[in-house]
């Protein structure tokens, strides 16, 4: 019977009638002489008591829950009150009562009174992460809301302040498992104590269903740009953009770059954004960094056989990497980027390109690069977050991981799909807080395995897919538009719908 | 009768019949007794003679031969030979003797036999000056196929290197007086020796007609671009462009930016090109160089409300500067001027205002700027090359002096017809090759002058001029845009027509 619970739950259904009534009252009164109710400690709806002790466990993840009362009750989670506490249930009672608690939507307790500079502090740190110290942006992988995102990831909004700075530092110091690819325990051991108190702090302030925001300071920052080396640039900090129209349109160009189908509606023709790709909003050294790009155009390229400005450049990704409609070059989208890429740029020398330009290059594979091999290293490295499917996931309407193939990633043309250009990409850059784990054939097979599934055609598709390969695809090593993997040709007209039909 | 021959050689007629006969007479056997055979030592049609010793005399703009003449004779200039033998000229035969020689066209002397490297660097003073040194190209007054600019401005083209070195080491020396407001005794002066002698070496090598063009090696110089400061910056040389698609584009925006009507003919509305404000094509530290321009945009502009890239920054010359149509953001013009100014840029910082960015400031002046006083500081300073009427002047179809005021000028929302941007530019740079020589006072009242002239409309006009005046113009102090000058209200439909009618 509780087994039928977890299998609607898992379906996605309300729980509802005399299932929902069980589990309830599991919640709210435990089994008696055996399991104490949850409802004592976290709340009456699972929203968190004990001034914050008692952590949030209503709306989280179902996955999620039942993972963690499991790893109490086996000993891969340790608490002197939970071990205990949650020693009598079955798999089946935790299933149910993470099912349950996965649908209740308490209201959030009321937020601690601020100190305004450690809050700002929190929410530079939540909203914008320390990627230098391999830290991202909570909300990078919690959701812009930081919502959770189901299965593995839960939500922070709604956490009391109290709770969130102990598991961090428990996941710091240790005391807590670090979690799946031991995640956690990285981007922890990235923060110091401050880091992780002005954090929790941040999120504990949150209103119920807020998105964290770029902090912006009630005047800005004074900040002179002065000449900079090209090796160990730092761009100017967010807190430097200015008041007044200039600063504006570098925000826009921001918030283009953070979330391109929002911002940037009329072009974007999937769900990908810039950031995706440029990690630490286009900021970070590891992942083709803006600033670095700025200085190197107007450049030629073999891609179009043109000298492109720095709008052509932009233009290419909304193109490709987006699989989207191009904005003209004067448009006030493509005017915001480049306005953000000058502002970040400040101090760079023109026409000195930057070692960090473009992606890491890895050496050439000791081994043919294999998506078989890639295979098994995506299903275990990669589809916590990406899905087995590729089609990334999204939480509350919003995608947060980003899909890989399929129709909603990049197309043929994008640059990613370039097996050496993912490759690097992900040496040196995945998972996200975890750059530089696997191995170098890992990242090697791993791309394959991406660059040798079906995603959008190739804009510059021209008679045939033979014709097509020749034209644009013959110069790079391992690509696979145009093989034929598992019985489709790749970039064939149809590949991608026929792919998608099998996979669902 | 020798008058009249005067009048109509002056008339720009040819002179034909008896007339002609009768100079033709005087320069192949001289006046028996009293005066020598110019052709004697200048050869039958003036071409020049005695392996270069004797100039060409042919061609030469008749004012100027006369003005040389009268000096030989009167003791303005001085030679052993030319002075004794013009002794016994009148007015009247020195006019008809220049009438004469305007209209020969003998064909060029066989050019010496070439020292490459000699040559190419001649080539580079000849084409392109040592701005830093003073010297302008010598095709920014001489014309660009060094043919002469009538009245004043003598050809070079088809002398012969040993008279045009002896000239320049005379005009170094001050053995030669220095010409029309000193300008070749502070150009040679700035030259060196070898300078002299490798660009005379280059003209005397030019073929008839020939332009002298940008040299451009049989492989460039290598160049690598390095971080530089902001003051103190110098661009990459001319010699450094590189081979390729985009040095080709580097090229052509260097083209356009050198002669604008012609490279950017769609678009361009007068006779005006880039370099005629933004001298040594842009390179110049003290007239608004491309170069600091790049390194500064985007950036907001008050005189449109937005913030404006590269891009919007060059449409803005077409439109006001250039009274012309604008490129669009993209086009193949904009991306080649763009090109040229990164390319110019490289090693400067990004965001850092050069403090040689826009043009030099002049203290406010002592008096309010007065037109009547300009007046009289153009005539002396400024109509020598742009003309009396500001027309400016043209030598064999091409514009060599830019029209400062009427119908083919800039037009009224020019940052030039601006009176304290004109007034900086014309203290630091005008007369070519001898700035610094006016007092500031001088500068704002021929500024003053130049710009209560008549212009073409503001292409920013809204109802009156009233009205636009009060929107665009009304916060430039002494922008006489709207206000009444001898009558006519500047800027008034209608005006430049009316104006220019006077004019004739």
């Amino acid at each position: 019977m509780l087994l039928a619970l977890v299998v609607i739950a898992a379906m996605g259904m309300r729980v509802s009638g005399w299932a929902a009534r069980l589990s309830e009252n599991l919640f709210a009164q435990g089994i008696p002489g055996k399991v104490p109710a949850c409802a004592t400690c976290h709340g009456l709806r699972g929203e968190g008591g004990g001034e914050g002790v008692f952590p949030r466990i209503a709306g989280q993840p179902a996955a999620y829950l039942e993972t963690q009362l499991k790893a109490f009750r086996d000993g891969g989670r340790s608490n002197p009150l939970m071990s205990p506490a949650v020693a009598g249930l079955s798999d089946a009672d935790i299933g149910a009562v993470a099912a349950f608690l996965e649908l209740e939507q308490p209201p959030f307790a009321a937020s601690p009174t601020p100190d305004e500079s450690r809050l700002a502090r929190g929410q530079r740190l939540v909203a914008l992460g320390r990627w230098d110290m391999g830290v991202p942006a909570c909300t990078s992988c919690h959701g812009a809301a930081l919502q959770g995102v189901a299965p593995a990831i839960p939500a922070l909004s709604g956490q009391s302040s109290r709770y969130l700075s102990a598991q961090l530092r428990a996941y710091k110091n240790g005391a807590r498992a670090p979690g799946p690819l031991a995640l956690m325990g990285r981007i922890a051991r990235g923060m110091s104590g401050e880091d992780i108190e002005d954090a929790a702090l941040y999120i504990g302030s949150l209103q119920a269903g807020a998105s964290p925001q770029i902090p912006r300071p009630a005047a800005p920052e004074s900040y002179v740009a002065k000449p900079q080396s090209p090796d160990g640039f730092v761009p100017p900090p967010e807190a430097a953009i200015p008041e007044g129209p200039y600063g504006e349109l570098v925000r826009l160009g921001q918030s283009i770059f953070e979330d391109t189908p929002k911002y940037a509606a009329s072009y974007a023709g999937n769900t990908l954004s810039c950031r995706n790709c440029h990690l630490d909003r286009g900021r970070d050294p590891k992942s083709s960094p803006m600033w670095a790009a700025y200085v190197h155009y107007p450049e030629y390229r073999k891609k179009d056989g043109l000298v492109n400005t720095i709008q052509m450049r932009i233009q290419g990704c909304f193109r490709y990497s987006q699989n989207g409609t191009v904005p003209e070059a004067d448009s006030r989208e493509i005017t915001a980027l480049v306005t953000y890429f000058y502002w970040m740029a400040a101090g760079l020398p023109v026409g000195v390109k930057p070692r960090a330009a473009g992606y890491p290059k890895l050496d050439p594979p000791k081994e043919v690069p294999s998506p078989e091999r890639g295979a098994r290293v995506y299903a275990s490295n990669c589809a916590l977050c990406h899905g087995e499917g590729g089609l990334g996931r999204s939480s509350g309407g919003q995608q947060v991981f980003p899909p890989l193939w399929g129709p909603h990633s990049f197309n043929w043309g994008a640059g990613m799909h370039q097996v050496d250009r993912a490759a690097g990409f992900i040496k040196t850059s995945m998972p996200f807080g975890a750059g530089g784990t696997l191995t170098d054939q890992e990242a090697w097979d791993v791309a394959a395995y991406v660059n040798s599934r079906p995603r959008p055609q190739d804009p510059r598709f021209t008679e045939s897919v033979e014709k097509t390969r020749e034209l644009y695809h013959a110069d790079h090593e391992y690509d696979y538009y145009g093989r034929e993997v598992d019985g489709l040709v790749l970039g064939a007209p149809g590949a991608l719908e026929e792919r998608d039909k099998h996979s669902r």
